[in-house]
């Protein structure tokens, strides 16, 4: 528990007493994300402004106190839990930055900018930004620079931390730095800017990025393709970007992802297919004029039972409505979604398929798969009831067989949610002990007190998989 | 000086003596770089697999003997120069493996493949390895990975760091790690493969990479434009991009280059123009060619006095003959050629360039700028005589003034060519204290004996600018 004196000194740098929360209804709110588990903070500060935060984290750091950052809440894998206590920063309310420079082609922001609306502006100015998670509408930039978010775009456009060159952090020990700067190219030194970005905020906070714009594509293209046999889907997608075409999205559904959305809301799709791939083109209008055709070709003689091209706007807004309803439609079904992110190189994907339903048999879970196809990044989301205790076990040792096949398959536990609490105890069957260990030791050597976001990313001793808000 | 008791466990591992090099003469062929400064190390092996580099990295470490890694020695900043002596790895002739994968679309390598060698391997498999370093015909993949190399493409398709998801590498203790792996997106734990990439062999000597390929364009198209106002061609540059077209290659060349190219090989070259600018555009062929419709309106519109769109394959390479000449023309007027790239923001090069004009005049010194404009990556290539002592003093002066404008504008000391010897007394000028402390911190907890690749990217107390050979 944090003394009175502590209190007392975050008001002496935070002089808005509104910013600095210590009810326990307004700390219940700050005690859980999007994963599980349930931790109360001791105090919740809200600063607007770098001084704010290194005063604060410089008082941490003398005291040993715990700091929590945190944006909008929207993490999968725990990131901002408070799980040992202490202060969360909600960074949420600064939000007053949000600058496009046409000429440079970057976006200046504070940390609370809602990632939507940056590109909302760009656009306005003739760019895009491209990372689109699908939480954009919701979360902030920092969690998102937090976590390296991943989205749809990721195939053609990479994550996040593609998109930042220049960084304001504040060490954990109070110090301000800035990193990179506004150039694109830049090799001074070592490259803290991705270093940060994607480090689940346990080496730096985060205070303001330079982030980097592309022109605007002048059109999109869609098309669905339905496959009997989920291995010809995988081979589809080969073949497409074999063929020279880079499709902007390349989204695949399995059967029971289909099944689920159709009977949330009947949208025609085909539930007897194994697979249905959703593609999204985007570039010059008369280029993919002709790939649009060239993926079509692509997909049938990959034995597509159907294709579908999108000859409108609103056509294509039909099609992607299947994939925009799934998160609601398997949510439906039972309270309680485990949605992972395990991610293989592309050629796994049948494999991974194979893999899958063997796990959803031997545990008899309910498992459904859609996910980001073109660039491996499936999501195995299993939907279950938290009560349910010998389920949630089965579902438990489901997960952890899903994290040992993409491994042994050549992929990574997370592609795009990031490790947090919940994929701390498998580190070590990824990175080996000692990749680990270096990991840690640069931790160590930028938070000697470890105050920073404590209980992230390294496992504790003896910590598990924990799937519950128990 | 190394005892004969370490060349011994050396041939105990390296079990062919041919790969271990004592001779004076030999040794003296790997005392230099491209950049300025000779330094004999003590012995040369040549390594050609994981176990020999980490046995002999856990010798050198055991023994506190400095190891410098080294590929073709093409590095313009210092990065392999053996300062303390001690082992060079000759990594070069570790070329055994190239493998092309068009179904992941990744391309895995040992550290002494020629870059330009893997482009061509993916060419013949529809692919492209973006990257394009000037030196990519000699360059190894390992000098790249370490210096995190650029080269004109930058623009459109990023630098080295960018292509790279997976690594081996040998830590400074001589352990082997794998960092990432096969997959574009993978958020668990810290991106150690984009912290060892660009980290100029001081961190880790990486024994494989896994890059990643992309779909090869279907068709390019040049353009010529000529500008006699160099502010001019920096707006033209600022209009092409923010008309939604991003072209593969944006390059610039200022007057005094185009008179030295012309001088070495007349080719029709507009001697008067203050700014010539040189573009080219990638994709699908429908679109380029509407697109470099529209290039040339732009640059017209932008007060271009001349535009020249190449219509046949041999047109655009006799447009880019001139970009290829200026290297060979301008070592041709004076012996010794420092090659900067202080790169700066797009939005800044029509007042960078009146800063090297300003700087060229004050120090009376033979100044060309040319280089990746569209990425604000110039290069300001100062061509002197390094026997005239008089005349490198005032050209050190020139270069310290170069520095701090590209700083002052927001750019940075290099863009693509690494710190190394030669620019590691300005990192603080950059970084600030507090920024390279944080990153020395990375470096002892990674290599606390600093033996690997000492003496480089952190200035030695005193350290100066030193652009000589003596």
């Amino acid at each position: 528990m944090i003394h009175d004196t502590i209190i007392q000194l975050l008001k002496e740098i935070i002089k808005d007493e509104k910013r600095i929360l210590t009810d326990k209804v307004d700390l219940y709110s700050y005690s859980y994300d999007s994963s599980f588990g349930v931790y109360l903070p001791d105090v919740v500060v809200q600063p607007k402004e770098t001084k704010e935060v290194a005063e604060m984290m410089k008082l941490a750091n003398k005291y040993e106190i715990p700091v929590y950052p945190r944006g909008q809440g929207t993490s999968l894998s725990g990131g901002p839990l408070p799980v040992k206590g202490g202060i969360v920063f909600d960074l949420s309310k600064w939000d007053n930055k949000l600058i496009i420079d046409a000429e440079d082609m970057v976006a200046v922001v504070s940390p609370g900018v809602i990632t939507a609306d940056i590109n909302n502006a760009a656009m306005e100015a003739g760019m895009i930004y491209p990372p689109d998670p699908s939480s954009s509408n919701v979360s902030t930039i920092g969690g998102n620079l937090a976590e390296n978010s991943g989205g749809p775009r990721g195939l053609k456009y990479g994550v996040t931390k593609d998109y930042v060159i220049g960084l304001e952090v504040v060490t954990p020990e109070g110090e301000v730095i800035r990193t990179g700067g506004r150039t694109v190219k830049n090799v001074t030194g070592y490259d803290l800017t991705k270093l940060i970005v994607g480090s689940e905020g346990t080496l730096g906070i985060i205070t303001e990025a330079i982030l980097r714009l592309f022109p605007k594509p002048q059109a999109t293209k869609t098309l669905m393709a339905v496959f009997d046999d989920i291995v010809d889907s995988g081979r589809a997608i080969t073949n497409i970007l074999s063929s020279g075409i880079l499709p902007s999205k390349l989204e695949i559904m399995d059967n029971a992802t289909i099944n689920a959305v159709e009977a949330y809301e009947p949208l025609g799709l085909p539930i007897e297919a194994e697979a249905l791939l959703l593609i999204e083109l985007d570039g010059h209008p008369a280029a993919i004029e002709d790939e649009i055709i060239r993926v079509q070709q692509v997909c049938e003689s990959s034995q597509a039972s159907e294709v579908r091209v999108a000859n409108t706007v609103e056509e294509a807004n039909e099609l992607w409505k299947a994939r925009k309803l799934v998160s609601p439609a398997i949510v439906r079904e039972k309270p309680t979604k485990i949605s992972e992110d395990a991610t293989i190189p592309r050629s796994k994907i049948p494999e991974m398929f194979k893999r899958l339903k063997e796990i959803r048999e031997k545990y008899h879970i309910h498992l459904v798969v859609f996910g980001h196809a073109g660039d491996g990044n499936l999501h195995p989301n299993i939907i279950a009831d938290q009560r349910d205790q010998e389920e949630m076990r089965r579902v438990e040792k489901a997960v952890e067989e899903i994290f040992e096949a993409a491994i042994e398959l050549g992929g990574t536990l997370s592609g795009e949610h990031g490790i947090g609490t919940l994929k701390a105890p498998f580190m070590e069957m990824e990175l080996g002990e000692i990749g680990l260990d270096m990991m840690k030791r640069i931790k160590e050597s930028w938070d000697p007190k470890n105050v920073l976001n404590p209980g992230k990313i390294f496992p504790e001793p003896g910590q598990r998989l924990v799937l519950t808000n128990g």
